[in-house]
């Protein structure tokens, strides 16, 4: 099986774009200086089987808002604000009109939360279900890109990962637990941070959003910007939640926090200097953002009780065999 | 089954936009003015085992590259220029390097071909193959909408219809014949009239590019534009290949050229005294445009011999049960 990162290096290699104004493939959007602004760009589907089954858990209204979420992150992810967005839809041939509605009426539910347009679409059918969205943002202030952390620079998170991948859990599990709202509508119900985004554009020297973890996306950023990080594991935000589940699905908790995924939260760096504007921000925006390491020369490491130990992702990748 | 303009109709008014500046779903492509200039916007699935097969007769580059062609033949039904796309891949676990290599240099040679940038993208594993292309494109002038057509217009056609669904049927019947090149490769490598597509921009009230048939497109400028038309049969250009080949297959002509689709050809509408001009433009771009028939109050008609009958459409619809 051919890798996800292997197809992704040679498509960048051989669509490399070298217009003046024009940052294409590799961040989490495109980017297009048009006149005194920015226009982003990203492509994302939601494929069944894959990212949803045909059934449960996630009902066709989870699957209608999630895919319009999912999109509008990745330009939440640059600082940008989410305006339109384009929908192709492959459709089974069992698809019931009333599937149809709940899918519309997820989506509709999105795209009025976050005051988007659905300017356009296409209608296939298809052996499977899925949902492509093209979401098309702007921003007045440069956009954060992934290849901008610098050494020395602090690393924060947005609210908290892994509620969503221990939903996902939960619920394949079918695992009959109290206290397990938080997570399954942390996976059903994602909440892109497009408020802090939005602000961050000042602060942020690289961004991303969590979609493929905590650690699996602090690479992107370390790859990009060519630099290393150390992760201080007891400024990691654990969920007050993840206290009160069964002792055993406990013992996996970091797995879900630091490799989840589907989380959509925002991991950021900045320069100490910024530490009392974030903190500020944190606070008019009502959004925990916390402070989990910082950027160094090179590698990946974890601090844990003063032991500093080398960080190896397992983040989910689709082609693995 | 749900008909997919059933499908459509129920999104259009779902997502209904409202916004000044900005056309949303109804035509070929969204419209966003900014500043002094239309931004063009649509996106185009093709999907395995509706718009092509895991093995024969498309090629992988051919997919590729058809994929492209496709999307930016909306933007030239408009008047636009193409100018950016993104590409959502969704990839069978079977699909090997040397597949991917094929399709991607089908896209290279696309987007070559028409000065378009591949900025974004996405790739995710499934249980069939699908390209979904998100294209952008823009113009200077006004685009042409589908609602434009007034009674007395002008209805013309570029080049001629028919040629791609007669090379799909020669494909998959197995139909070995001389002759067949034309019709084969204008199945395969489709090309979308670009150039004549921005000159047009000055003259056309109202167009289309040729997907589902020349009828089946012809009904959506008439409905959207709320007029009837009258074709004159014997004006509709048959490209002289339609004479070569084997007479059991010359029965069905007329239904390939009127209803066959996959044509990627403009069919627009133009005021009278712009007669003149457009055979200029045909010289100058070295493309047929041939005026088969003009825009009436309302009705769908075709002249033949003196007789003038009601003309239904069959054009390809993909949820017809």
């Amino acid at each position: 099986m051919i890798a996800e990162f292997k197809l992704i290096e040679k498509i960048k290699k051989q669509f490399l774009v070298t217009q003046k104004n024009v940052i294409g493939i590799g961040d989490d959007c495109a980017v297009i200086k048009t006149g005194d602004k920015y226009l982003l760009y990203t492509i994302d589907s939601m494929v069944q089987d894959v990212h949803f089954d045909f059934d449960l858990p996630l009902s066709w209204d989870d699957v209608g808002y999630k895919a319009i979420v999912r999109a509008i992150s990745d330009i939440a992810a640059m600082g940008g604000t989410p305006e339109y967005v384009l929908i192709a839809l492959s459709l089974r041939k069992d698809f019931t009109e009333n599937m149809f509605n709940h899918l519309l009426n997820g989506i509709e539910l999105a795209v009025k939360e976050y005051d988007i347009r659905v300017i356009g679409g296409d209608i296939s059918s298809s052996k499977i279900v899925s949902i492509t969205i093209s979401a098309i943002g702007s921003s007045k202030n440069t956009p954060v890109l992934r290849s901008g952390a610098k050494i020395k620079d602090d690393i924060y998170v947005t609210g908290y990962t892994g509620l969503s991948s221990m939903g996902l859990y939960i619920l394949k599990e079918g695992i009959k637990t109290k206290k397990s709202k938080i997570f399954i509508d942390s996976y059903k119900r994602p909440r892109p941070r497009i408020d802090v985004g939005i602000k961050l554009i000042n602060y942020a020297s690289a961004m991303i959003d969590i979609s493929d973890g905590l650690i699996g996306d602090l690479k992107h950023i370390l790859e990009e910007s060519k630099v290393g990080a150390i992760i201080e594991k007891h400024l990691i935000p654990v969920h007050d939640s993840f206290f009160k589940i069964a002792p055993l699905m406990r013992e996996r908790v970091y797995e879900h926090i630091l490799n989840g995924g589907d989380d959509y939260e925002l991991l950021f760096t900045a320069p100490p200097e910024y530490r009392e504007e974030i903190e500020k921000l944190s606070i008019e925006l009502k959004t925990k953002i916390t402070r989990i390491g910082s950027i160094t020369k090179k590698g990946l490491y974890i601090k844990e009780n003063d032991k500093i130990v080398p960080l190896k992702s397992s983040s989910y990748e689709h082609f693995k065999s």
